[in-house]
């Protein structure tokens, strides 16, 4: 036996990692980062209440979780007024978008997405022989109309769209996302990624229709709940839908912590707003960072905002490379035109003092 | 979209959960266990070490982990002498045999097991459209001839043996299993669970020899470091084979919390031998207890013992429900003339006293 068995599908794929981690780029720096503003992470950390129920549960380490999540989908079905069988708990979205491809994609299925958004979901999509299908961004947003028209045209089983959107922070109001949901056609599920919508208005996140079986919406406490390291998501839909991830999910690969400190962050509210508040304000002086040095941000409804380096792709990426050289960890889209920007995170303020100091360099180097 | 657009292999597959958790037993019964013996967990917990190490890893919760999880690879290493390119870490052994099922299964592909083995590894196969293929234990212990044989009989792609071996806690020395690894046919690739490695005899666990593309072994802080609910293991073996989990896996599935709470594990070798010897010596009260039921207890070299009921499987369901009533969470085998045993853990002395109380009197309604 050897390498040369895996599955011709599996044999096809790179081994690759989708996002290199800021603690390699500090290995082969040889150096730590000052500010660790890039991977869209929140600073801000968790509820203190998080903090400290999962401090009490490091005891219980030795315990499996409930493989049925059933506390925590409880405590969603009410934040959420729908019922647990409309949830599937797991691990971080990125885990749940590996479960929808496999659900639903195999070779030859085609997935529509945007040029440019999400590599996990992509490389879950091909990882299960999908043939991807993109649309470019429009005015820096991703196009709903297109990408519908795009799964009519193609038959495609998976429209991905993220709302807010990363990389671009960019975002689309309810009524345009409801019309896409109803625009779904027959034989297409969207895969609605609201990662980053805790942080958005209100009027940007659509009223939840848990009977409408064309749509998953997937959140996370990653971002506005501070738990990236958790690795603790939720994917809501039709309860069909949903009993499909009962079919083939790591049914004990939650873990156990992690779902006690996503329990406790539901119960504080008033942190989590202080979280949003504070993220508002990052985004906010990242914008004046940039107007500072004659640039401008685009608006952005995410912890993260999008900075127009003013020229092309190769300068931003000389003007990133410059702020890595300075150790600041920032990431950038990567395809044309939105790569005139880099994407810089709602950092502390001394994250973004940081910034501040090492910007105006990074440009004159770039 | 609907659940019936899932892929026909998905839609083909039962929505299931291969355990159902204690708590699940606990909500159905309307009460908690007072000794929960049941799952294979290690009641002794972590080393202080970890628990430590996590508690701090706590407030770093907003931050993923390394995808490539390059201090514990190294430390895990340096700790087996082979190199890091050798190892690959995940989400626990679960979703390590999840990833080895992808890479090597697709319909029509066989797969040999024994019968009453692992159920999550053939959840897993039969989740990627593998045939299994079946071998009677026997004296209760799994067959390693009868696998290799029945591995080229059928062409098998995959074959699973766990030593020792879960639900018996029987097991084979370092020789038998040296020798089985040799008789591999070409074509096939051994899975060799190690689990419960830790708990056995040095005799127990063969040398390892990473250049060698028939094997992959599987370990786990799940068990002998106490850390089930954190949901992490490894998998040693042949550099590309080991490259291929990096064509599928979920690269930032890891907790943050679990990846510094293992390394942290790694060093305290003086805790280990405590739980080992904590869990030896709850052993030999479960077959005192057994004994003094006027039955007999399977030598074991886990943390659990198979205590032979004396009759059929029907007494032994009876006496199991019969402990579940009095409190006592256990489970055991499934299949003849296994089930003839019920699997008591190896417990806290408290949880030993409870079940030496409760035994007897399931025993007599029985």
């Amino acid at each position: 036996m050897s390498a040369k068995h895996f599955t011709p599908l599996v044999a096809s794929l790179p081994s690759t990692v989708p996002f290199v981690g800021p603690e390699a780029q500090e290995r082969a720096r040889g150096k730590t980062f000052r500010a660790r503003i890039g991977a869209n992470e929140n600073v801000f950390g968790p509820s203190p209440k998080a903090v400290a129920a999962m401090q009490e549960a490091v005891a219980q380490t030795w315990m499996y979780a409930d493989p049925e999540n059933h506390d925590l989908k409880s405590a969603l079905a009410a934040y959420h007024a729908v019922a647990p069988e409309n949830i599937v708990v797991g691990e971080g979205i990125d885990g749940l978008l590996g479960y929808v491809a496999r659900m639903f994609v195999e070779p030859g299925v085609k997935v529509v997405t945007s040029l440019g958004a999400y590599p996990t979901f992509n490389f879950h999509v091909a990882g299960y022989g999908g043939e991807l299908v993109t649309v470019p961004y429009r005015d820096d947003r991703e196009n709903p109309d297109a990408l519908i028209d795009m799964a009519k045209r193609t038959g495609a089983r998976l429209i991905y769209i993220s709302n807010p959107d990363n990389p671009m922070g960019t975002w689309w109001g309810a009524e345009a996302i409801s019309e896409m949901i109803a625009n779904v056609p027959d034989g297409s599920l969207l895969v609605l990624d609201e990662a980053y919508g805790e942080f958005a208005p209100e009027s940007v996140v659509p009223p939840l229709d848990v009977s409408n079986p064309n749509v998953l919406r997937f959140r996370t406490f990653s971002k506005a709940r501070g738990m990236a390291g958790a690795r603790i998501g939720y994917a809501m839909g039709e309860a069909e839908l949903i009993k499909g991830f009962d079919k083939i999910r790591n049914h004990f690969g939650v873990n156990r912590i992690a779902q006690i400190g996503a329990l406790a962050s539901l119960s504080d509210e008033a942190y989590l707003a202080e979280v949003i508040s504070n993220v508002s304000a990052a985004r906010d002086r990242i914008t004046a960072i940039a107007e500072a040095s004659g640039l401008s941000a685009l608006p952005s409804a995410s912890n993260f905002v999008a900075v127009d380096c003013g020229k092309d792709g190769d300068f931003a990426r000389a003007v990133l490379g410059a702020l890595i050289d300075q150790d600041i960890f920032v990431r950038m889209p990567g395809v044309a035109p939105q790569d005139r920007c880099i994407r810089v995170g709602a950092g502390l303020p001394a994250d973004l003092d940081a910034f501040e100091e090492a910007f105006p360099k990074a440009l004159a180097r770039g």
